[in-house]
């Protein structure tokens, strides 16, 4: 795809409409970089505001700070509001009990989120390509995922009423960005972590990936059709899903919920778990430690109330309402 | 799993059953050896009769000769009826314009299915394991599949009202079948063709898959877990599937089908689709040269027509029946 054909896209799908105000995660790598000089040529033809956030991981020492000094100067030269922070990510997975990469993920987007909601901008634009897109699903692959997890990042991610989290490069590669930057002659800022081989993500990124290329040339696009496809079944069973929820709950208040449980061990098995992760994901917010044999613990023994707990962790059983 | 729990989950889930009479399909290595013994156990407890069948890949010329007088000799040794046949893999691979694995395996299913029907046998067993499901679903994913696809082999594929395919090894892995031929000190054919990487398959198993389990050593269990909660995805589609296809089903005859497609354009993308297809497979039997824009053509032109033209392929058309 070309950056011509991809501004055309993105005023065709509206992805971003005219008054939004969007803030854009900016690492300082060229796809990031890329996306910021689209949404630049972009807001001459549709009018929106747009704020830059990056995180400070600290996880590269002076490279870091360069990278955040990097990302002023750039606020500064095109006059646009900058909002960064330091985090100790080694501490903070530490804390969260979780790999290194993850941790920096969750880091992120805390901030990004916050930092929108707190400034009220109303769409979050992050620059994952194509090839971030493989990686991912290969990942979720790896990690054990079901349905939606295999359909990899969606291209809109409503959070609430008031923002979603966008990403416009979906389909375009690493290297028709790198193109971009090296044709207009932007600067970006190597990511050294990039090419190591000490996260998960760059073993896939540099060792396997290639590998399977060699067995598949199209494999980008093999998956990003695959990805369609499952999403439309993923979004049908999404619609069954929230329809038959709405059937079964009997009580909601501030501290829960109740489900009419008979009525739902009459559905297929799929849907009955469906709806049961639903339900805990309504109660905590997020889905941060609903595993399978948690939801099928819930049906098997036909439990009825979700409940949040005053150590914050769901707590679900027969219990009344 | 074990042995012995493998025999015990046999009998409670009559995946084989009394007066059942089973087809083996026999290459001779180690898996389908340890097939046939474990068959031969389970025959004491439950009363079927056992038949085998090999086909001769011709391949690795003497080799390939010696498998086969390996298979006949065991047959005779335990006297058990053998079907044997010899096929010119590289010339039939040609002329069905597949790679030399994918026309292997059709001939080896082809010749399967035509024995057990010819010696009215009704279940035909094939020794994949935990192993190859995995190497499957990778496969699948390479080169692009729907949610069917990743499903995986199935334990139980009905071919017809009197024949079923059946896998009752699915659930252990290659290892575990090795110790027990060790164990028990059956003899099996090395396939030096397994250890090469000239096939796709190979490159998975022996290059690829070792990577992926450095990065998660319990590969198998995930995929087995990721498989199982895709299949109830699918089969619930599944089901709505054929119930939509029954009522927008508006002729069949010998010919053909016509849907009632103004109907069928009413529902979700996911049913659209999947009714095409599986309209498209009843008339051919197969779904050979059916692709995802071959559906969505019939679809987009508002087609209501499918029948076998007279060169054996698809034609779809508004044509009336």
């Amino acid at each position: 795809m070309l950056i011509n054909e991809l501004l055309e896209e993105l005023k065709n799908t509206k992805l971003i409409i005219k008054n939004d105000r969007l803030l854009l995660g900016l690492s300082g790598g060229s796809d990031s970089i890329a996306l910021l000089f689209i949404l630049k040529k972009l807001q001459t033809k549709i009018g929106f505001s747009l704020g830059l956030a990056h995180l400070n991981h600290a996880l590269r020492g002076f490279a870091s700070d360069k990278d955040e000094r990097f990302v002023r100067k750039l606020a500064e030269k095109y006059q646009l509001p900058v909002f960064t922070k330091k985090v100790n990510i080694k501490e903070f997975a530490k804390e969260q009990r979780l790999s290194l990469e993850d941790g920096a993920r969750r880091s992120r987007y805390d901030f990004f989120i916050d930092t929108a909601n707190k400034n009220k901008f109303n769409k979050v634009a992050l620059a994952h390509t194509q090839d971030d897109q493989v990686e991912t699903v290969l990942l979720k692959l790896l990690r054990g995922s079901g349905l939606t997890g295999l359909c990899g990042m969606p291209q809109v991610r409503p959070l609430s009423e008031n923002l979603k989290i966008i990403r416009p490069l979906l389909n375009l590669t690493k290297n028709e960005l790198l193109t971009y930057c090296r044709e207009n002659k932007l600067k970006w800022r190597e990511d050294r972590s990039n090419q190591s081989s000490d996260f998960t993500r760059n073993r896939l990124r540099n060792k396997i990936i290639p590998l399977l290329k060699k067995i598949n040339p199209g494999l980008n696009n093999t998956f990003i059709k695959m990805t369609t496809v499952l999403k439309e079944d993923d979004n049908f069973l999404t619609e069954k899903t929230v329809k038959l929820f709405k059937q079964v709950l009997q009580k909601r208040t501030p501290e829960g919920l109740r489900l009419d449980i008979k009525t739902l061990l009459k559905e297929p098995l799929t849907l009955q778990r469906r709806v049961v992760r639903y339900a805990l994901e309504l109660v905590q917010g997020d889905l941060t430690d609903v595993y399978l044999p948690f939801i099928d613990n819930f049906l098997e023994n036909k439990l009825t109330t979700v409940k949040l707990g005053k150590n914050g962790k769901l707590h679900v059983s027969k219990e009344k309402l």
